[in-house]
């Protein structure tokens, strides 16, 4: 029986990891057959650990805000308060961008009745790192971080039919970081 | 028939003002027969006009898009750049945050084979109103005006779902404008 959990939380790993990859490279207009597939195990598997792909893409979401959210708890140990927060934003853009079609998500429903969005895992995640920017005198008072995620997730939602979707939302995520007009 | 043919004209007017104000109230997802109904004429009317509600929503963005041209031209006149640059960029936040639900439409697809977009229009307006801010040194050098449309876009699709979308882009633009970091 042991046996048999550890290969469903091998497959498990195995199945958010395909995933992710698959929605970097196909967006999320991918099926759970091709990630079945890509991952080398049967459509049966993917369903018994995700019933659909909305349950999946979920998964793989909050994996992502996870590991984003891991990161901003290294970077905020750092000494360039500066430094951490932006390269923490930058991060957040490249998976966002990854994430393609996923940003959608990311847009928080003011009128959606769900107490738990995402969005508040990321938010909590940059605050630390914002307040110290803010406490060196890096960023300005008054701006929060529910407004550098919002930032960069509407970056993100512009940029992501480019040609290039990482390369422009950086390079205007270094213009919004640098002042239109400062 | 010089009377009929007015008469037509001041429907397609009508109806294209009543759609406008539809949307900024409602929303992309109100319907043909609602905004005949708001403008007060028959559904055979705004049909004779607009086919469907893609070419009325079309015409509507491309009327919002004129007006934001013709404010350009006029700000390109005045003495302060910064200041005219910035009076645009909010108009053009206010403008899009108001057209709900079209936002989206201003994403430009560069995978989309059709050679004019309403963006390309925006950003030829913006054009010399950014200019004039590099030229007396409000703007760095190097930000071009698809980059400030872009953002703005981002801005607007990244607020649309707030329970005050023009109040939240606009202090987002502000923050762009300013800096994060500067």
């Amino acid at each position: 029986m042991g046996g048999q959990r550890s290969d469903a939380q091998r497959n498990y790993a195995l199945i958010l990891d395909v995933a992710q990859q698959e929605v970097a490279a196909h967006g999320a207009e991918t099926s759970l057959e091709q990630i079945a597939r890509a991952a080398g195990v049967g459509s049966a598997t993917v369903r018994r650990h995700f019933p659909n792909k909305r349950a999946l893409l979920h998964a793989v979401f909050r994996e992502g805000v996870e590991a984003l959210h891991t990161r901003a708890l290294e970077l905020a140990e750092t000494e360039d308060a500066r430094g951490a927060l932006l390269e923490w934003l930058t991060a957040l853009a490249k998976y966002a961008a990854t994430a393609r079609g996923m940003a959608v998500a990311l847009v928080r429903d003011e009128t959606d009745a769900r107490q738990e969005h995402p969005c508040d895992r990321l938010i909590d995640a940059g605050e630390p790192l914002l307040r110290q920017a803010v406490d060196v005198g890096a960023v300005p008072a008054g701006v929060t971080s529910e407004d550098l995620v919002t930032l960069v997730t509407g970056i993100v939602l512009a940029t992501e039919h480019r040609r290039d979707p990482t390369a422009e939302a950086e390079r205007l995520l270094a213009i919004a970081v640098r002042g239109i007009s400062p």
